[in-house]
């Protein structure tokens, strides 16, 4: 009786974590339905119950969403990602602001200590396409330009619960951020200070880097306001 | 069919949240075992396989943890602490750390800008309780302290993404930090930065507020090489 039960138990959270790795390396893409019961049941080769039982726990963990009468559909690429979603819901855009700072201002200050020569491709060749969105005036290519420019410092940090942290919170912010900033006006400071920010990187100067990230916070806070 | 199948999963949702509440009232404590399974089924009131599902997805987002032979405990005050505690797990001591600095470098800048009578009267209680806990040479009560005072730092910062953040993380810290720094050697050098830094709050200059956070990061940094 108790081993039949410990049996089920650890079924199901094999299949749990067999559809966390389908998720996290992509194969089940985000937004996306997931395939149909019975050929998941086939698949993991579980019983119609073992299976309900992990996607609910998946569900609960906010990995998949239920959407009625619709079906079950993929939400977030982890449980960390998920469980912060559900935390900046119930922030102020502010609040969720300081924070995304605070480890924008740790990633550039690590980025100038430690990017290496690929880092250094990287963040020229997204720094370009800001500077080339900017000249087409192209605001929505610039806000992608401007976001992978943002993801690859942290990268260059080669801190990873840096990177994941700022990925997760980035996702939950991008939409909010685009409906309050109108960055239309002032999209020439905006890159300007970027680049002052990419040199300071690429020369190694941690203070100039963390100066320019003070600069730009001060001014995004500004049109908030 | 279909309803009494919405039925059943909206209960098990129903009871997952009601032991949420449970365990973030601090009813249900952590590291206590959860009540007998018919106490629970009388209490919620729902069939023995919805307390069961309810139990294994709290099981599965790391509320809850279920020891063999033992029963299940509360493990985590919430779903993002729990989800940061297994993100932490697969992180470097310093990865951490430096995450952890950049929230405590955010939350003293904004105390120093934010704090208020209330939160000046607890900063000044907690820097005292470390003051005697150093001159006592009572290492335990001095890390007890020091822990209350960062929270109280953060507290000032009235960002609470930021105090939910810190703290989940410097619970996942504490007890890896505590078999690597010994603090006796330099526990003056320690509580004459963190005196420096909670006068900076008070007075409200947070130039010397980030220097000083700067100043104890980059002695902390070099102790762990």
């Amino acid at each position: 009786m108790t081993i039949s039960k410990t049996n089920r138990l650890s079924l199901v959270e094999q299949v749990v974590s067999q559809i966390e790795s389908l998720i996290e390396s992509g194969e089940w893409k985000i937004g996306n339905q997931i395939p149909p019961e019975m050929d998941l049941i086939q698949q993991f080769d579980v019983s119609r119950n073992t299976l309900r039982e992990a996607v609910r726990s998946l569900v609960y963990a906010g990995l998949l969403v239920t959407k009625q009468g619709k079906g079950t559909f993929v939400r977030s690429s982890s449980a960390l990602g998920a469980a912060i979603e559900r935390r900046i819901q119930q922030s102020s855009i502010l609040e969720t602001l300081e924070v995304r700072h605070a480890l924008e201002r740790e990633g550039a200050q690590l980025a100038a200590l430690r990017r290496n020569q690929e880092d250094i491709e990287q963040l020229r060749f997204h720094i370009s396409a800001c500077s080339r969105a900017a000249e087409s005036k192209d605001i929505k290519a610039y806000e992608e330009a401007d976001i992978q420019l943002h993801k690859s410092i942290m990268v260059s940090s080669h801190n990873d619960l840096l990177i994941d942290l700022y990925e997760h919170m980035e996702h939950s912010l991008h939409e909010s951020i685009h409906q309050i900033v109108e960055m239309s006006s002032d999209v020439n400071f905006h890159l300007n200070i970027h680049c002052k920010l990419i040199d300071a990187i690429i020369e190694q100067d941690v203070n100039r880097a963390i100066e320019t990230v003070n600069e730009y916070i001060a001014q995004f806070k500004k049109s908030l306001e």
